[in-house]
């Protein structure tokens, strides 16, 4: 199943057939031998591929004429320095900056343009263009004159038969009291059927002649060879950026699937090491003319069902693909497209994650915006534009969250020593001593929101001689804050409000004698709790 | 001496001196009937002007011949129009992400930069360069040989005079028993007896004649004209990121002001108002042929001293500006540079602020970095990239401590309610109950950062039963932490431990609600204290 794999996603980058299958043995040998996980698997993934083929794109517009394999390459060569570089200079960390709502966004809709962009193989529209956003639909709708009946049917044939083999044949199977895993065993087969039964229909009927289908063709015997001569070290500056984004979401796939496989059985991934792995992968990969690669699910579930537990599995694979190469591949001429594209949108509308953005929508609406904003970019803009704006808005929208932090004015529930919000509970509050809770550490860009709040409720309170500001979640105090706060002591002071700080942690206290800021307090006092400060104020 | 000062700072600007009073006519009458400040006074100013002749440097080496003063009107009209959508959009807020690190390390480099550039002046090397970097120091010395005796005199002779009429003369003034006030005056006017002097001696000995000592030279005489011919629309482009910096950099600079000055009457300032009324007076100031203003500590001291309180002052300044255009410029004519350039350099030394650098130093080592790589970004590669460098970095930094929250494994303290960090106390710890505290809100950068953490933990406790993670300082969880909260609950279940949660503040329990998280901590509770965990998990 990894040779059609790996051929449609070659396919799908605008690349020749072989080269996916090239991309599937060295650097599944390298990455054997380096990855911390026993059962990723690498090779061309989708949307890495998309993202190969829009660049390819781009540098043909832009005047670019060495063809798409040595972008392929290059791009394999760049990203893979950049993997190893980043893993060396243990940068793993990086990647938790991609909040869990942007990769939904952005796998989602870069799902949709991935189907879209099959859907013309499917339709045996013969024309190439080269469009990777939602601008692909229009084009394709324009040009449905051109739609071949003949491919309609064997691609969404094909497609029919691979839904009803996944989950609906495995059902039937039960149903007929056959073992389960016999059963999923024909349902792993399904495709490799499908596949087959196209390109026999194709053969057979001789399609390709009589009624135009695309077919893959010829393809090159032999195995890839040790290849310099495909560098061209003239379009590097134009694809830092793509090979960038290629590294980070190749990276974050890999890693997503590596930790899911590993804890399944107890098994860490260490992010740097897996940072080497991949990035030595990608090296092997452009020295053999091959495009990037990385850790893909469907690839490494069967790794991993196969009981797979150490790289070996991965050289397996790569020596039957090897040997597939020197011997078989007159076998996938006849291998219509629209089958390849059909098993592309198959395997591919599974990413997108419904389930994942209702969630989201229900939890909170500034992740659901980041949601929407990546999702939407990519959409009308490409994946890179996409990724880069899911990173920008999640980051700002923490940013502001955590500029406007929650403030309470709170009281003293009782007699007792405990302190409420004035808001929710019924609490006993006094006329001389304003008793503020912030939470949130205090940083620069909330702490003149911390300051103009303080300076309303002391407007707001004309008798008010005290104000104690409770730093119980408070965990920094930086330097900016400390100027904010020693400002506003004095600015308090001169309109005859004295400022108190309890509960203070610490690690936060020993920080701020370093700065003139307790000095500035008296006669203001640091209390240990809340509860001594109102005995000594209001008591 | 405002107008010695607004001649200066075009000259800085690279700008006729005419267009520093043009600008301190209408954009000052504007800003007094729109600012929410009494006391500002909005001018060019030096760190602006600074901008203004990198950004004219620039845009004649990409070719743009319409000359500088298109660039200076061009420049006002983008950042006032810039300034007045933010201040309707209400975007005030977005100047606390400047923290206040950066504006010292920005506003020392643009000091330095502002008296190397201004060397050249004070030296009487007539050439020209556009140089905004250190670079302009060996291109200076390079030049050495150009050096006009007579100027340097002129100009080190002034700089010694202005060094001396400040806190020295005040002192004697003082040791003498002279009246506080008088004294005050008598120092203000120091300045103006050395441009006084200044012009004086050039003109007695015809200096400018018989030693080539730059003067003034004639201002065209008459108010400035409505001038709409002066707009060219095809630099728009060019200058969209320089006028955003100076928009930026002008409104930190007034807002630093006008709070300063504000708060020692005890009142407020409004940020949008401010925006609006600096974006009206910068339109003002390119529709009459001026370059940016903005509102300035010098100048603005002078209408506070005064007693100025209400817009008033600053109508009454530009009327005194305007009187001096249409009867006054021959008397400029023999205003040496130099001692233009020497007033230059004698009020900016004073905001290269040491003592904040100092104290920043010694309170952290994050916030220093910020200021230091601000610093040497501004001196090696220009005032833009500065303070872009600085914000990128200042918030960068403060996202990676919050991904790598301080977590604590914390033990009762002997048989009280409390518990504490076992690093730090002598407490008592459980066997096979792991109790830990995380001192940060959750979100998508520090999620899978704790899972690490407390996966580890497991593993080197192997009796572990139960983890109860203590949220006392969590005041909110993004969907990315559930996400990863909800994965490590099911692995640490398949581990045979399970996960408790305690002290969660009500909020963030409210919103966990919405999510899968709390029907997945089963049989893991949600505990109201530590001290009710400890009594039913250990007891």
């Amino acid at each position: 199943m990894l040779i059609p794999q790996a051929m449609a996603y070659a396919m799908l980058a605008g690349l020749p057939p072989e080269i996916g299958l090239y991309a599937s043995i060295l650097p599944l040998i390298v990455y054997g031998l380096f990855g911390s996980s026993n059962f990723l698997s690498v090779g061309p993934v989708a949307i890495t591929s998309l993202m190969v083929a829009s660049t390819i794109a781009e540098t043909s517009a832009c005047g670019f004429t060495g063809g798409a394999i040595i972008v392929g390459v290059m791009l394999a060569l760049i990203s893979g320095l950049m993997l190893l570089l980043m893993g060396l200079a243990r940068l793993g960390f990086l990647m938790n900056f991609i909040s869990h709502p942007v990769i939904i966004g952005f796998i989602s809709a870069a799902a949709i343009l991935i189907a879209l962009s099959q859907l013309k193989h499917v339709l045996g529209i013969a024309i190439t263009y080269d469009i990777s956003t939602l601008g692909i639909l229009p084009y394709t709708i324009a040009n449905s004159g051109l739609i071949n009946v003949v491919t309609v049917t064997i691609g969404s044939g094909a497609i029919a038969l691979l839904v009803l083999a996944n989950k609906p044949l495995e059902k039937l199977l039960l149903s007929l009291r056959v073992n389960n895993n016999v059963a999923a065993i024909i349902c792993k087969l399904g495709p490799i059927v499908v596949i087959v039964l196209g390109a026999l229909t194709v053969k057979i009927f001789a399609l390709d002649q009589t009624h135009s289908v695309a077919i893959t063709g010829s393809i090159p015997s032999g195995l890839p060879i040790f290849d310099l001569s495909q560098f061209d070290f003239s379009i590097v500056k134009q694809l830092l950026m793509p090979a960038l984004i290629i590294s980070l979401v190749g990276f974050v796939e890999s890693m997503s699937e590596a930790k899911a496989l590993a804890s399944k059985r107890r098994q860490k991934v260490e992010p740097n090491q897996e940072l080497v792995a991949l990035g030595l992968a990608n090296i092997s990969a452009s020295v053999t003319g091959a495009c990037p690669v990385t850790g893909g699910f469907s690839r490494s579930a069967v790794n991993y069902s196969a009981g797979a537990n150490s790289g070996l599995a991965s050289i397996i694979t790569a020596i039957f693909i090897a040997i597939s190469l020197l011997f078989f591949t007159p076998w996938f001429y006849y291998l219509p497209k629209a089958v390849l594209a059909a098993t592309i949108i198959v395997a591919i509308v599974n990413l997108i994650d419904v389930k994942g953005m209702i969630e989201t929508w229900r939890y909170n609406k500034a992740d659901s915006a980041s949601l929407i904003i990546t999702f939407l970019t990519v959409i009308a803009f490409g994946i890179e534009l996409g990724i880069v704006a899911g990173i920008v808005v999640s980051i700002s929208l923490y940013l502001l969250r955590t500029s406007m932090p929650h403030i309470a004015i709170v009281g003293r529930v009782d007699a007792s020593e405990h302190f409420r919000n004035v808001k929710h509970y019924d609490v006993t509050v006094y006329r001389d001593t304003l008793i503020i809770r912030v939470d949130e550490s205090l940083y620069f860009a909330n702490s003149r929101y911390l300051e103009d709040r303080l300076l309303i409720a002391v407007a707001e309170q004309k008798q008010l001689k005290n104000i104690v500001l409770i730093c119980s979640a408070i965990n920094f105090i930086d330097s900016s804050a400390v100027e904010a706060l020693t400002n506003l002591i004095a600015e308090l002071r001169d309109s005859g409000v004295t400022f108190h700080l309890a509960e203070v942690k610490v690690p936060v206290l020993r920080q701020l004698q370093r700065s003139e800021l307790l000095q500035q307090l008296a006669p203001g006092k640091v209390f240990m709790s809340t509860h001594d400060a109102v005995q000594e104020l209001c008591e």
